[in-house]
């Protein structure tokens, strides 16, 4: 490469992952930060720039100014959040993944016959209150990070609360089980599929209630919440880890059916909970880099399987980038909309 | 050497930790695989070769071929689920570990006879459901990864529910108390205790219990299971781990009277539960590599105090065959059946 | 340096930490240990030199043995358990750290006096029992590892177990939300902070009451104990991680207020409690290096942003008297009552 790319993101989510893993495979770094973080990533020496705006929502004002610069953005969890669907298929800025499977994603109906298709084993869905015969968990849709989750005993207690449900939302079944995050990473340039890394979430409050005394909660009358507010990491018994691969492997082929030729590719997550009988129930996909995987910035006992590096998803982005810089195929790890 | 061992072990539990170590020591390394395994295997570039077989139970039937070259087997939890003590035994092939230690561990009276022979505080056990006077947790004898474990709260609830238990079993007292799994490495070629990492559990679903609320556990009237799906990662306070090296070296000096001369080497693992006044309560061992090391195939910070480098557990290993091997001690780190 | 500086500490907390990283860094190592720990320092390369002692607190009796020799101490929690304030101010030992904070950091009303003025967000406090109107945590003053804590319902509850109380204690509103320790450096060379990295304690038996379902909790009556026994890694949400930083930011400014000019430096942790709305209270802090740290022996992902090599709060600190050695500015890493 001449005057190397410049690797752009959002200060937010896992941006310092991405920017550091793009400055350690050559990359030059760009975060787009706010008022209030624009400070801690000017902090960091692996950020060579850093664009201050008034808030996120505003990121598509600047993209005129973007394009006219060699820059890549590399999209997280923060882009699904304050840009909307729109707003990215109309940005034609280098771009590192499949803008088509963003439809797929956020529709929870799409996203649930891509799932099935794939034959991954999803909790059971009800239609309405009165079909509710167990517990469940109300989701809002827009819900994001595990805001607006709400847990419901039965259909009584669905009825008590009903009337805090302003927007849509789906009711599902709630599966006892222990939750684990898969981190996946699918190449297009060599055909192949990686486990990243695993973690768990760190939800507030629901995962304190376990130390506070059944018979004082009682007192306490407390309602779970489960707002994530960080991650913790976990590995999966190895027998088990032929599944989580295929689980994977499944639903990239499906996404080469349903938003083809590229599909799904580059980092993404499922979200399972394991039951007793040692299934994997599929609560969601993520389709690009979860922020889970800040919990390797410097290696997981999984990527060190292939790499025997710290390899953290984003470093691995960027080395897919500069792979397919190497042998002149950045077209296949970008949208369709990246005009170079 | 001169023509390369061979590490091989079956494709399963720590296979991947075991052949990624045995590789970056300069071993050749094979992986035996089952039809569900065998991609999964193949994938990794550090996996020499794979030998795919139909079940586990089948491994037996290679051995005549395996014995015709010059193979090393690292064992694992499950060649112990796998192959009988009978079969165990009458391998011939170089086999890392002592054969011996397998009845001490496989019969849960001797193995509480080593524990407590090694000074290890053990839980109280209680003969029949009559003499149980607090909560209790009913193991079957060949429950393998915490299935078949359950929780009685007392004798009444054991009378409901004893007529499920069909095996033979043990009623263990309940400690409460927080578990920890602390891994080990005993070296005989330098007569040196190592601390290699510890871990916690990752269970279902009793790890998840504690996310429903008190009230809504009820009504939903879950009872725990106790099924290992994975692990994650915990460190002990410093003042403690004085006692836990030491509870190493107990276990190791009673294993050369009990099994000797030999006695038990390698890695093994000393399941505990701590209590409030800061005691270990012994609830197992195992006396071979255990699963919650794979969260530390690129190293822990306790190996790191070693070796400054990454030193998995199945590294480790491979480091010992290694160094025996360039010393010309390779018969004091394998079983005695090994025809070399 | 001509003749090397050692680095000396307590054989216990995070000695093997500090150790290793002073190790790494150039400087030769002892431990002071006790009789029961004694062979568990001795059994590591990087410890030069163990000065065996019967009792932590005869700790004293060995400063002016070691006063003639070139030694900078670097203290751990196990230095505030052990010595007295008075005891602490009386060594002229090289120190790493400011003595002065210490005043500040013992007494819970100027440490919440000084977390207050740093504008961080603290649990309600309570005079006395007629005060209590929610479930809160009871601290004797003394309390060092979360022995000590008592769990309190309500205004009865306080009632029915106050005649407990022979010591000193706060009355502090118990938080609902997940626990995070964050673990700081602050450079007084550079006049930067650093994240170094994050955990959660665990506890006995509170991280373990979750595990036992509802219905039998009541049964047997347990009661909630905090004794911290290990810690286990964390990650946090990286859009809540600017005010991390600030809230680091924020005690170090007021530090230099109120005990100037140097203030708190070196690593120290602020202890807090997230609550569904993602808002920090702030529980505690600890000027110095923390047990959390220990899980970071071979680096953090935070830490890897920054030095892209495993860089632990421990070597983090040799780093600094490293620096200060090379730029002849030592003096400014130390208490002021070091005599060199």
């Amino acid at each position: 490469m001449n005057r190397p790319y410049t690797i752009a993101t959002l200060g937010s989510h896992s941006a310092l992952q991405i920017l550091k893993g793009a400055h350690d495979e050559g990359f030059r770094t760009l975060a787009i930060a706010n008022r209030d973080t624009e400070r801690l990533y000017r902090s960091f020496l692996f950020v060579d720039e850093v664009i201050g705006i008034d808030r996120y929502q505003d990121f598509p004002n600047l993209i005129g100014e973007l394009q006219k610069r060699k820059i890549i953005i590399v999209p997280h969890g923060s882009f699904v959040a304050y840009l909307s669907l729109e707003e990215h298929k109309r940005m034609t800025i280098p771009y590192f993944g499949n803008k088509a499977v963003l439809d797929w994603e956020a529709s929870r109906e799409l996203q649930r016959d891509w799932l099935s298709r794939a034959g991954l084993k999803l909790p059971r869905q009800f239609r309405g209150g009165s079909e509710i015969d167990r517990p469940v968990i109300v989701k809002l849709y827009g819900a994001a990070g595990g805001k607006g989750y709400m847990f419901i005993r039965d259909a009584a207690d669905f009825e008590a609360r009903a009337s805090d449900l302003k927007e849509a939302y789906i009711i599902q079944e709630y599966i006892i089980g222990v939750p684990l995050y898969i981190h996946y990473f699918y190449s297009p340039l060599e055909n192949k599929l990686e486990i990243m890394s695993m973690d768990r979430r760190y939800e507030t409050n629901v995962d304190s209630l376990g130390r506070i005394p059944a018979n004082a909660q009682e007192g306490m009358d407390v309602s779970p919440s489960y707002v994530v507010v960080g991650n913790s990491p976990v590995s999966l018994r190895e027998s088990m880890l032929a599944e989580a691969y295929r689980m994977g492997e499944d639903v990239v082929r499906v996404s080469k059916e349903i938003c083809g030729p590229k599909g799904l590719f580059g980092a993404f997550c499922i979200e399972t909970i394991i039951t007793p009988d040692m299934q994997f129930y599929v609560m969601e996909i993520s389709a690009r880099i979860v922020a889970g995987t800040n919990l390797f910035i410097d290696g997981s006992p999984y990527s060190y399987l292939n790499y025997s590096e710290p390899m953290s998803t984003g470093r691995r982005i960027a080395r897919e980038l500069k792979n397919a810089l190497l042998t002149k195929n950045l077209r296949f790890v970008l949208d369709d909309s990246s005009v170079l």
